[in-house]
């Protein structure tokens, strides 16, 4: 496209560096910033530049954090003993969401994908399996749980995990797979409803 | 939400201010810029400062532009006598684009929306009256082309510019509207049928 001025087209080049942003989202996000006030721009500029240089990660967990250790890490009320795996940030910030677990988490950074030259080396993997090794005997870690997507990638890093934990005997268990609550079984697919069958869960 | 960092939420925050884009996308979009390199952000972060606070728009047409004039206005071989009306530089971005018109644009900067508070002193009308007015004798403006949406806030627009163009008896024109190249008469709406049988262009 034949831009009006250098400075747009440098502007929509990189906001089309986003995923899910095309050249012609990020010409409207240009005009957009251009019709507003400075201030937003402003405001936008500094924030991504602010959060990109200053954020840290907690150095126990890897979950982006503003001091050394995450609010959740630092919480004498949650409990120690039990570590749900997840992939990123967003991972906690859903399970938090449900107000149903009240352990600790390991933020992984990504998740094995040969295709996108992503191996266990560059997963916080080693650290997780250091934490349990490390853990104090009256607070030793008991029980993982593996809160990956069942995508090939989540199964295989699943699958890889299992092993590695294995030698240090903690329990080592997987989010439930089945139909979601409000879900139709005529619409589940073979897979997830064969899933549930497998793994029903008997009445008290 | 409970977000894990201050840093990650203003810039959450400013980035959902963005149209179209709601929390959830602003996290992802944030997360991923955390994962990328650091100059990426630092790109992005410049890139829409610059634009912000450097773009200028052409005196003569007010669309975007580097210098006084923009590349459009400047060129002599386009046709100063026939002037096409829109509404934003998409607009002209989406017309050139097409290779079918020669002539100049006028960018009103906006469409009269009494609901956003868009009157017709907020766009950039005065200016295409007085550039009619001020044409020189040997390049008269003969002809205005609007091409505004077929929607309520642009059947406004047109009808005022109409109003307003009347005593400087120039030809006042307006796209076809009609069935779309490629579209099927079975699934048109009624209206663009209607108006395509209307407007029916003889065979020469």
């Amino acid at each position: 496209m034949n831009y009006p001025s250098r400075l747009i087209e440098d502007a929509v080049s990189e906001i089309s560096r986003l995923p899910g942003i095309g050249k012609k989202t990020a010409l409207r996000l240009a005009l957009h910033l251009l019709k507003r006030d400075e201030q937003q721009t402003r405001g936008l500029s500094e924030a991504l530049l602010k959060m990109r240089t200053q954020t840290c990660y907690c150095v126990q967990c890897h979950n982006i954090s503003d001091e050394e250790f995450c609010n959740i890490c630092k919480n004498p009320k949650r409990d120690s003993s039990i570590i749900c795996v997840v992939v990123d940030t967003r991972d906690v910030l859903a399970i938090e969401a449900t107000s149903q677990f009240k352990g600790l988490y390991h933020v992984l950074g990504g998740i094995i994908s040969p295709l996108e030259g992503i191996g266990p080396s560059d997963l916080n993997i080693d650290s997780l399996i250091k934490r349990i090794e490390n853990s104090p005997q009256d607070e030793r870690v008991q029980e993982i749980i593996l809160a990956l997507s069942p995508t090939m990638e989540g199964d295989t890093t699943a699958f890889y995990l299992q092993k590695k934990l294995k030698p240090s005997e903690v329990k080592v268990s997987t989010i439930a797979r089945g139909i979601p609550i409000g879900g139709d079984l005529e619409y589940a697919d073979e897979i997830t409803l064969g899933r549930s069958i497998v793994s029903r869960v008997a009445y008290d």
